[in-house]
């Protein structure tokens, strides 16, 4: 799909302190255009639910994905349709996808910041803020009795980084990869943003009826966020682990929902912020 | 301002072929919070517009940074009063901030798509990305004949470097820093979200009469996305420089706002993507 990597001309300059070389060369860079999602009934309107940036390919399980990560769909069942808009101008780009919910899906409220807090009075002010946040997982991740070898999860970088096809072209791009407890790779995509790339994990994950993911192991190749322990979360994603460093309120939720947060994850090295009981020395 | 960093318990590990250390240990780690930007008029209620994920501290121009560069306001005088709300419940997070706009200035469309089509027919489906997503500025940076030495970007991760006061303590932040384009530094803002750290930078040079930032050089610690060239954009930045990636639709976005995109600016290499007739070698 040539829309993953694209090419474009540049001006390598090396400087020095006595002049400078330029050269005028190709370079590979890496693809980025919105995507649309919509929702909506069968024979209805679909609605603009979301608009993100990302790398293009996989645009389906990044949708069912995001919808899964979001709480508005439980079920591969809830979908009865995902499909990239055939679009009425041309050229068409791709970059919709329209997905069709199952009657009994409760219709997605599509307020920018409908997650965020419960009441209109004062927002997230002086709620405890994982609580005004976060979004419910309907698995239950602290029961999940899984371990993992440490020098399990030392050769788990190298292996990502094996899978990833683009960054190799490009220097540029994020990834996410799903691994059993034995350390062999699943499912591993890449994107621009971390967040689409752990989407398009859980959303082939959803579609191939791997949920939830217990027994399994996501690494992604930056940091962790209190979104992408969040999104493990909504998937039963009993161990999340960082190339980089975490944030307080990402190991505030794993702590809470029971999830292990492995970070600084390079090579034999690496910190355990929260579910230690997983990690077999 | 203690939420900037937090300490946490962890077990580090260091795996080996024949058996792993194990120490426990403290380690400082990067603060993450939710803000709740809202916005209304004086006397009014304020409705929520957006909430980011941020690292706490320079909330205020976090916020008219968010509110200038998503084309919401223009000038500094839009805004009557912006403040940390002080709560209704106990213990107050401090995770929101009340924008009061002039009675001059639109109310805002709180539709989690707005800026990304312009019909609702067919979405951003058959559309140029860039036209479908970009806001426009009201400063032309293509007619900006400002120059930067090569030289003088080479330096610059450096010195943002050496402006990174939380960077070095957690490992685990993004930075933007604006700079002249004899190199001073003239303000570095961390934050665990770039677009954030740059919001906090514009939202300081429009708090501090500053716009448009003719004459200057925005530098991020990551890759650039379409994102921050829109930010730049907005702010009337003509040099956007990268440590590491660009993506396609920042290349185009840059080429076609006539911005100067450097990526890869790693000590004396760089590349320059758009643009560059500013950089000279």
């Amino acid at each position: 799909m040539g829309r993953v990597t694209d090419r474009r001309e540049v001006l390598h300059i090396q400087a020095g302190a006595d002049g400078a070389t330029v050269v005028r060369r190709m370079e590979t860079i890496t693809g980025e255009e919105p995507l649309e999602i919509r929702v909506g009934r069968a024979g209805g309107r679909k609605a603009p639910l979301a608009v993100t940036m990302r790398t293009p390919g996989d645009d389906i399980d990044l949708a069912l994905g995001f919808l899964l990560t979001e709480g508005l769909i439980d079920h591969y069942q809830d979908v009865v349709t995902a499909q990239l808009c055939a679009g009425t101008d041309t050229p068409n780009t791709y970059n919709v996808v329209d997905v069709t919910l199952a009657v009994h899906v409760p219709e997605p409220v599509t307020d920018p910041a409908r997650h965020f807090y419960t009441t209109s009075s004062c927002g997230v002010c002086g709620k405890a803020s994982i609580d005004a946040v976060r979004t419910r997982s309907r698995f239950d991740v602290s029961s999940v009795d899984s371990t993992v070898d440490a020098a399990v999860l030392a050769a788990l970088p190298e292996r990502l980084r094996t899978g990833q096809r683009t960054f190799a072209r490009t220097g540029g791009l994020h990834a996410a990869g799903l691994f059993t407890t034995a350390g062999e790779a699943v499912c591993v995509r890449e994107d621009v943003g971390r967040h689409n790339a752990v989407d398009k994990v859980i959303g082939w994950a959803l579609r191939s009826g791997h949920l939830p993911l217990r027994g399994h192991v996501l690494l992604v190749s930056g940091r962790a966020s209190f979104e992408l322990v969040q999104k493990a979360s909504m998937a039963g994603i009993p161990v999340l682990a960082a190339v980089s460093a975490p944030s307080s309120l990402a190991v505030d939720l794993a702590d809470d929902a029971g999830i292990t947060l492995v970070g600084f994850l390079r090579g034999p090295s690496m910190n355990v912020y929260a579910g230690q009981q997983r990690v077999r020395v």
